[in-house]
């Protein structure tokens, strides 16, 4: 295997489309997002990725067949925009190897034809959500205009410390090479597995894109995750002293 | 040196050959079985495969004679399938190096004529076992039930998070490579070095492959382990809220 | 993306220049004092240095446009000694990866024609500080006499444990590609951004340069962080055995 | 500057000359030693030995003066055998790492004509030593012979997890290249810098090759360290149950 191993399953033709990147990252928002757009959408698997940048392990499927960790671009025709959207379960393990995969991405984003890029995550706020905005970045003030007419908000000095990791270099690489690109961060608490949030950013989409989903599977994996929530602010209010940031990271 | 360097120590013509991993890992259950299989089948040392992915480290043998550590590769002749085994002390020390090595062991395993592969290793169930199932992962279905048929079991979603290291690698690349590549796990506490669990996995390989082996060293080895299991098991009965997973951890 | 990149943004014929590199370490001392200069002289924005040694990630404007993280050279042509400023708003991520990019960066000054440079930095004393002097190290005796001249101070052993990152770098690799190299480090506690010790590392640079700034800008920085001292010696005084050097580390 | 580079200061022509090997490890008994020999002999620095696996700093001398850090090679004609022997402030900095530079110091070693190697450093014990033996490894086993011949230890099992850094690589990688080589180990509480491990180890080169050196200046540094000793062994007897192993841990 080369250190970057791009496998070719299907060619499929798409008019304009869109690159959207949905590897996991904070409240898995960004890969909720992304799968979800693959449920309710036909979609053909077009390349497989393999990378030494990727963690060395077989992911064991229900049927005990195992497959070698890698990336996946789905080919995504609608009725709207078409779509190219990235899915997987790692994102690349050292700082080099980000830069690397990200480049990856983006060439093959444009093999596609894909002329703008959407990096989906989520942005932590520290406390459970009511109202779950949209925050965005993206490459150009045209851009940030456009995002702004469709809800999206652009808050001074948020996210502080920048973006970070595939979707920051999505954007960032994807201007540098003159892509119109953006990233779209659903608010999310950080402590849980968040399909509210996966939805707000959904909801962006749909508009931007005039595609037509929808949200039931999304909608029961959040109410299981309503009693998730439910449960732990029992304990809060039971045990308030006790119950740790630590305690709630990544349920779900 | 090469940051990797095969040293041809002998060429043995194999007839369809298996080959056989059995580096250090949960429990030392692969790097057992592997030992065993060489201590009690005829073999010659046809490879050693020095790496900068490697420890930077010499080993010390009982005369004072200090090697550069390295792994092996054994050829054996048998009565029923020809094995190629290898072992050795240390895995790769990064997540490239994972892949380096994994990629240099099939290409060597191509060379002898390998075309199926297992990896043998431990799956960590956090407590003392009673009996010692071997759980199986493959590349394909009909490994899968082969698998089955010799009574190794496949559960779903495990083992949970996957197969990594080593073990994950020679399974996800030889299966890209086209091999019937498998993994097979001896369950173990995950605490102690685990003869027990090895001669689980011997047992699948023994009628999978139609080799005659004894277990005695094996079964001297897991008595040894055995009072050291009782001695912990009186140590938890008198002081049991002291004695934490850490103390138990990696004992033999 | 190479794995390093360097835009040409603009080309300006400077006289003579000296380096300054003001990259963020202790207290952000030679941040502040870099980014001081390029707010009080004319300057133009010469390179752009984007590397994979740096952290994948992009830095977003307060008009919501992100960039991808990068170093930056800025041209100063000023009344006294011509700058070539570096400033950005992080180091490398590897111990390779300084060596890298402080070979990049000489390059780059050794393109505008300097033969002398300054890494600008400061050294963590452990306290507040009442009064700010200035250390440093130089590649010549006669770069350390002509400093003293200017009152920086060499002291014996000092800093013990030699001078790491992109300064250590910039003066050891500057020095042995036969530049006139030094580094200027004001005193700083280690535990604030430290707008005073910048202060105290730019009255070295004006006199050695012959050049004119105004303070005002840092003052009001230095008055800010003076508040946030107050309140932490209030804190100390109330709660004395409380306060670890933790609490203070890098509040600004 | 090149990944590595190896700058030539002078060549000397050395008679049959062995390589030691002297860079901090344990109780800094091989730096120790090596630096005694060059104090008390004549010799000539011939190789600097600059590499990005070092850590990117400088290491500034009492006249304010900085210099890259670096590995020295110097060479030593004596009496009896000639010397060629490597000092330095650091080891590499990462598993490849180390084996990059060992490599590299070995071809200096075979430029230099040397066809033995020795590896100085220390073992530890985790308790104060009254007599200093010192522990051996080698290549060959008449190499082990020949070290038990002057007096060195070689202990079935010991050191336990082999040898590791540079001094293990110096002795692995030396005799894969046929070099007849060894580490000898001065056995040190592993706490404190030992310069009577030091003289233990030095006591065998003595006798080995048949050269002439004073201890002096090492027996006032002991001295020193006794005081130190002493220190902590009041400190033990009053306060026993407080003070720790990391209390002890590297003073010197």
């Amino acid at each position: 295997m080369d250190a970057l191993d791009i496998e070719v399953v299907a060619d499929v033709e798409l008019d304009d489309p869109v690159f959207l990147e949905g590897l996991p990252g904070v409240g898995h928002v960004g890969k909720l997002a992304a799968e979800h757009l693959l449920e309710e959408l036909e979609s053909t698997l077009v390349r497989r990725v393999y990378s030494n940048d990727l963690p060395p392990q077989v992911d064991v499927g229900d049927d005990g067949v195992a497959e070698l960790t890698h990336a996946e671009f789905h080919a995504v025709e609608t009725d709207g925009r078409d779509l190219l959207i990235l899915t997987g379960d790692h994102q690349a393990q050292s700082n080099e190897g980000h830069y690397r995969m990200a480049d990856a991405f983006l060439d093959i984003a444009a093999e596609f034809g894909c002329e703008s890029a959407y990096a989906l995550g989520g942005v932590p706020t520290g406390e459970l959500i009511e109202e779950y905005d949209v925050l965005g970045a993206a490459s150009s003030e045209a851009r940030v205009e456009a995002l702004e007419d469709v809800g999206v908000e652009f808050r001074e000095d948020e996210p502080a410390g920048g973006i970070v990791g595939v979707s920051g270099l999505v954007l960032g690489l994807g201007g540098r090479r003159g892509m119109d690109a953006a990233c779209l961060m659903g608010e999310t608490s950080g402590y849980l597995v968040d399909p509210k949030s996966a939805r707000a950013v959904l909801e962006v989409l749909v508009e931007l894109f005039e595609i037509e989903i929808e949200y039931e599977s999304l909608e029961e994996r959040a109410d299981e995750m309503e009693d998730v929530i439910e449960k732990i602010q029992q304990m809060e209010q039971q045990q308030s002293p006790q119950v740790t940031d630590d305690d709630l990271r990544y349920i779900g």
